[in-house]
């Protein structure tokens, strides 16, 4: 692909200082617009060494209001935050959220195309993976993806790279290692143009910037991204026009479920909970301590009835860990701030460090059952997530982390012995509300919708464990067996 | 202090069972309490090595709900984003929200005690002080905050190391590093009991906890929280009863001001503009890095009235710096996230890494003009808020930071002919509001507002630099000129 792509493209100066201009006021104005309609904008420069990607970013930066981006500039070398998390963490953490800019430096891409070229070929076809589910997920969601890459040939960088040299204070910029890459200019050109044949995707499409003369390059960057950003304000005020109206919820009969055919009646007597409940929480605490040295991640899921008993299975779980190894995250209402980025950002940002136990009171599967039934995202979004959701796990999981998903189950009846029951007790009351009494009138709704989550989502690498939980002892000991017994056999 | 502590005190058995389980019961109910009154609450644990910090915080975590806490354990070394920052970033970047509790298993005394065994003494006054105005700034701010101390005796922790080293599986607990501490024993107690002397102030008293016996310890603590929450929740209530009525703002008759004594006809020709401002910018540049190489972190603030072109100074400030070393930090109303912090923790988190600039359009300053003048905050609270800010700006100072404060000045008639050009131009319709309409009409309580602020926070350390900027061009001038020549100062 590079190979074809002619680099004697020029324009003249005068026509350089026209365009820019009238190209920068474009600019702005349409930054303005993507504000107010709430988009949110990721821009990529990836391309050769001294191709220009500063002089360049620092243009498009001139026509911008400077409060509504900002650069991320993406370094070789991991951080030992970012070490212990999956590829693509550090960059959920730099999404640009609603109505922002954000202009990166490199990307995603440069570990992967380096790893190419150094044969450490172990993860490279799982990044591309990734990395196009992640690029259509946020695309999905809504985000604007511009990739450009900066081209130039092998004597031009060479010739630049001498030039830089030859500025005293500016000798710095020219290491070792870019002249090293230099001479493996070819190499690259096998691995970026693989790189564009696995990545040039219909929602996130590559556009190759002939970048030997910069006054021809800055024209056609402001171009690309004025035409992105005009065809996605029609578009988006074409969803505003035909915005659905909202889904008037699943409407049903009784209907048989699979979870209809659990055994609720399991049950176990106070002293056997007692013995065990003390060897699981002793067997857990030495498998956090296995996990740690390990340096081994694990994801603790967390989703049933109102009133299943999540809130005391958590706690036991967590009594005799280490508390420095361990965070419990209880999922409520998004906030402002989880609100202006894709939903299932705020599930990224606690992933545990290598060794350390998330576990989510209520999750991102919160996506296709409450915002499904009560019709707080759209059909297409709700049937999007379940492999959006199946890919994040499985990114998880190929990272090497250990991945519980719990769905706690008690009948009706039950429930409502519960509900009764926190209502006359002074240290529960608080844990009942009129939102609760509402929920259970859609107990039908929620099974259908829990059915289709289980069976859409129930992989290999993340399975579901659905746990009898009318009897709140046998519950616990369950959820805490079923960890035992699968730390035992993957550690 | 340490010495005198009665090291002997225990409790039986049954009496621990008894008041465990009721106190723990009123502990889970109070936590519940703070919650819904919105209250941060931060608990440290500090003290000796296996005085054991961590059986006594299991205990505490037991007695609450999950969801309302986190544990944050503080290591020795800093990793690279804390180290190129001043010594509290981190503290504040883990600080409680409004409703949650922040368990810290070591603090910000970690460090401080550490380097004054190590004879470090060159920080360690300023630390203390600047702990201690941390400490007040947050109680004051409404955080609860309680500081336990687990004592035990030197006999006790070499009886308990060679206990852990016995135990196989946990041999790997006691370090080196910990017999090293233990034979420091007595050093300690005197590093000890000098922090106790600097830090036991009376929003953030120091209990020591004698912790040879563990059931004694327990109960303690448990005492300790319950007794400071029902103390705290009882005084918020007092507070909610007796808040008073809001500020009606500052009422006055045209004022003579500072500001007014300026000489607003100042102006620089085009032509000596375009050439000056490419000087500049290229001296910027070349001081950007230089502060990147001696890593110096630069604060610049910008300040002024609606229309007085910050944006335009922004826009040329940044226009030839590389995008990689700088950040501008658009400051509008709070999110809830933001509000649910102290005020000035927004400011902290974008603080820039040593050799970074941050640059801030609008600023903490806030808090004494628009929160004081729209009544968002009580008088007290600004009040309050000029020494909080001088000692943020003073801690950022000593780490070596240079701030820059602009107020940018135009007077009423020139801001008047903006807002109406906004109004005609297609381009800049966006920047005027009704808002900028309202505020406008407040002139004179802002103009006595920003008097008191210019006399309280003009610092050495940190300067505010007032420019005359009904002349655009001259103003940027000013505000590049006054960097310029400050670097050359100081780098």
């Amino acid at each position: 692909m590079l190979s074809k792509i002619d680099l004697s493209l020029t324009i003249s100066k005068d026509e350089y200082k026209r365009e820019f201009k009238q190209l920068g006021l474009e600019l702005g104005e349409l930054q303005r617009e993507m504000k107010d309609l709430k988009i949110p904008v990721a821009v990529i420069f990836e391309g050769w060494n001294a191709a220009g990607k500063g002089t360049m970013l620092n243009r498009v930066l001139q026509s911008m209001d400077a409060r509504g981006f900002n650069v991320q500039n993406i370094k070789a070398v991991l951080n030992e935050d970012e070490y212990y998390r999956p590829f693509l963490w550090r960059f959920w953490r730099k999404l640009p959220e609603q109505g922002k800019t954000t202009f990166f430096d490199r990307s995603w891409y440069r570990r992967v195309t380096n790893e190419r070229i150094d044969q450490l070929v172990g993860e490279w076809t799982t990044a591309y993976n990734e990395i196009n589910n992640f690029e259509k997920l946020q695309t999905d969601g809504g985000m604007v993806l511009i990739k450009l890459f900066l081209h130039i040939s092998k004597k031009t960088q060479k010739k630049r790279f001498e030039e830089i040299q030859k500025n005293t204070s500016e000798t710095w910029r020219v290491t070792e290692e870019d002249w090293r890459h230099h001479r493996q200019y070819d190499d690259y050109v096998r691995v970026y143009d693989e790189m564009f044949a696995k990545t040039d995707t219909q929602h996130a499409q590559w556009t190759i910037v002939e970048a030997e003369d910069d006054r021809f390059a800055t024209i056609k960057i402001f171009r690309t991204l004025i035409n992105t950003f005009k065809r996605r304000i029609e578009q988006e005020k074409q969803r505003l026009v035909n915005m659905p109206t909202k889904d008037a919820g699943i409407t049903t009969t009784n209907v048989a479920s699979m979870v209809d055919r659990m055994n609720l009646t399991l049950d176990i007597s106070k002293d056997d909970y007692k013995k065990e409940m003390r060897e699981l929480q002793t067997k857990l605490r030495e498998y956090q301590h296995e996990l740690f040295t390990k340096r081994v991640p694990v994801v603790v899921a967390f989703e049933g009835w109102d009133a299943a008993g999540k809130g005391g299975v958590i706690k036991r779980l967590c009594e005799n860990l280490d508390p420095r190894g361990y965070d419990v995250n209880p999922v409520a209402a998004p906030n402002d701030v989880e609100k202006a980025h894709h939903y299932l950002w705020r599930f990224w940002q606690p992933f545990p460090k290598a060794g350390h136990i998330a576990v989510f009171d209520r999750t991102w599967y919160g996506r296709v059952m409450v915002e499904r039934i009560e019709g707080y995202c759209s059909e297409a979004e709700w049937r999007r997530a379940y492999s959006e959701i199946n890919d994040m796990e499985l990114q998880w999981s190929t990272f090497g982390t250990i991945v519980f998903k719990f769905w706690m189950q008690i009948d009706k009846d039950e429930q409502l012995r519960r509900f009764r029951a926190r209502e006359i007790d002074v240290y529960k009351m608080a844990k009942i509300t009129d939102e609760d009494w509402r929920n259970r009138e859609k107990w039908d709704s929620y099974k259908i919708a829990l059915d289709e989550m289980i069976v859409r989502t129930d992989t290999g690498y993340a399975p579901w464990t659905l746990v009898e939980a009318n009897s709140k002892l046998f519950a616990r000991i369950k959820v805490l067996r079923t960890m035992v017994e699968r730390f035992k056999q993957l550690l």
